[in-house]
């Protein structure tokens, strides 16, 4: 879903913050916390030289030391042209396997991450093999169906669910919920009907449909008497017209009047900045108030540095919020 | 749109207040001033003897004298039951004529009004004769169309409208804005060029869609260089799962997670308020970022007293928040 997010060539020194340590994301998320923060990055492309996947590694985590992140968000990046006909903004280019990425380039990320696995893309041997080897304290998944109805996939979501309860079933395994869709509470109860323990959104910009959503969820839980699992929102700054389209392309909903905001404004990027800061406001009231577990993931979905280091300052201020 | 608004029986005492005295409402509006406070009331049912009608004068007026408004707005009821098939909550019951109701019992309230007239139910010369004797310092008007294109009319809109412009045009017009709808900026453009100086929304509860249509309607009006009109924005709260199915029949859209919260609520009443306050505050921010001059209406589509009252405190929170 993402643009990969290392690219600046200075970094920062620094090891992971120690302050105000909490309960291993496993633990937060199993037993249903609010309050956790990640950040998402994609890894680098698969053209990068050795040297480059090294240093990009090296970077993203001297950047996102000081925030004192509960996990990372390692997405693993599909083409999915097949499913908006519309041309995509930014080209799609192959990245290194999560996976991979994680275990040969973030011996320095000492806490957990959450691994997304397009699964279709793994033929069944493979998903198994990285499960079985996958140490639960320190990664969970995302598992990512086919874009398309149309896309030949080598192993469906389903049986990749099936696969993780035979092999992993300590394996914290979460899905993606999308927001904009008006019935996605249903999907959500189902996915958790499948091993499904936490939800991440897709970047949400319209926070009165995730509001909605979230509602919906919670109180099908309650009438179904099953218990309510964890919505992490990703949070995404927007800092030109093309991150925009692009947000758009993803199929994010952004809401009219903020859309014509960011096309007028002088400065999107302190635009956007300023509408994610009162988005999680008004996410984190509106879940405590109902009584739901909720943290937050933010990305960049471009790879210019001024929206990645706004991205990381963005999380610095939503870990103040959240503590 | 609203039953009618006044049914208690004890009158507070007390004159209007005469703190903080702003322009009046004519020149606000003319003017495009931001912080306007109004207050919605429908006259009393046309079955009510003329002394309880005098009562219900003496009620409203007392109640509304602490709360230092800028103008009363008096609402025309039309049966509107071919708008809707679906069967009206409350049942329709014919009203005085608001501009009676005016100029009979509210002799005791010394500020302006804007009298609502649903001007398909006038003949042409008896909205001809009203608008002559209408003195405009004191009165200003929202004419509103027919529900629907089945209707039969005395006098259509674009006429009522037109008769003005000959008649009367020192009378402030102001037109209805819907902000439910997606091209609604484009109607109040329209209306706009027929003489309307100033909008009044229908119910806002769906604030975002409020947002959006306020900034679609803004960036049109700069990109075609016409001013920009203030918008006076109603609310109204909403006691009982019966008062939600009201205001949904009327066409107002209540997001899905406040219906949740209204209908899961030990006191519906209380959560409504406290959002009517929420969204308040979001619009004053909104329009005092963007620059769109506005202001407030409260009513209640109510009768109950519990409804009635939570309006008028809700008024006086509005008073002290827009000072």
């Amino acid at each position: 879903m993402v643009e990969h997010g290392g690219t600046s060539t200075v970094a920062p020194e620094g090891g992971i913050g120690q302050a105000a340590r909490r309960p291993p994301l496993r633990t937060m998320l199993a037993d249903a916390h609010s309050g956790m923060l990640l950040f998402g990055i994609t890894p680098p492309r698969q053209s990068a030289s050795a040297e480059q996947v090294r240093e990009i590694a090296a970077v993203t985590v001297a950047r996102l030391a000081p925030l004192n992140l509960d996990g990372l968000v390692l997405y693993d990046i599909d083409d999915e042209s097949d499913r908006n006909p519309v041309r995509r903004p930014f080209p799609y280019l192959p990245c290194v396997d999560p996976a991979v990425f994680h275990a040969e380039h973030l011996e320095r990320w000492d806490r957990p991450v959450i691994i997304y696995r397009c699964v279709g893309k793994y033929p069944e041997p493979e998903l198994r093999d990285w499960l079985r080897s996958a140490d639960p304290d320190q990664i969970l998944s995302v598992f990512v169906g086919a874009s398309s109805r149309h896309k030949t996939v080598h192993t469906p979501l389903s049986r990749a669910q099936e696969l993780r309860r035979e092999v992993r079933p300590d394996l914290l395994l979460g899905a993606v919920t999308i927001t904009e869709r008006r019935d996605e509470h249903l999907r959500m109860v189902a996915k958790q009907a499948q091993g499904c323990g936490y939800f991440v959104s897709q970047v949400t910009y319209n926070v009165d449909a995730t509001k909605s959503v979230l509602s919906d969820y919670f109180y099908t839980c309650r009438d179904q008497g099953i218990p309510v699992r964890p919505v992490l929102f990703t949070l995404s700054v927007c800092g030109s017209v093309k991150t925009l389209a692009f947000l758009q392309w993803l199929g994010v909903d952004v809401p009219r009047w903020l859309e014509n905001a960011l096309r007028n404004a002088a400065d999107p990027l302190a635009e956007s900045y300023d509408q994610c800061l009162a988005n999680a406001r008004e996410l984190i009231a509106f879940c405590r108030r109902l009584g739901m577990p909720f943290g937050f993931s933010v990305e960049s979905v471009s790879i210019r540095k001024v929206e990645i280091e706004a991205s990381v300052a963005l999380a610095g201020e939503l870990r103040a919020l959240l503590s």
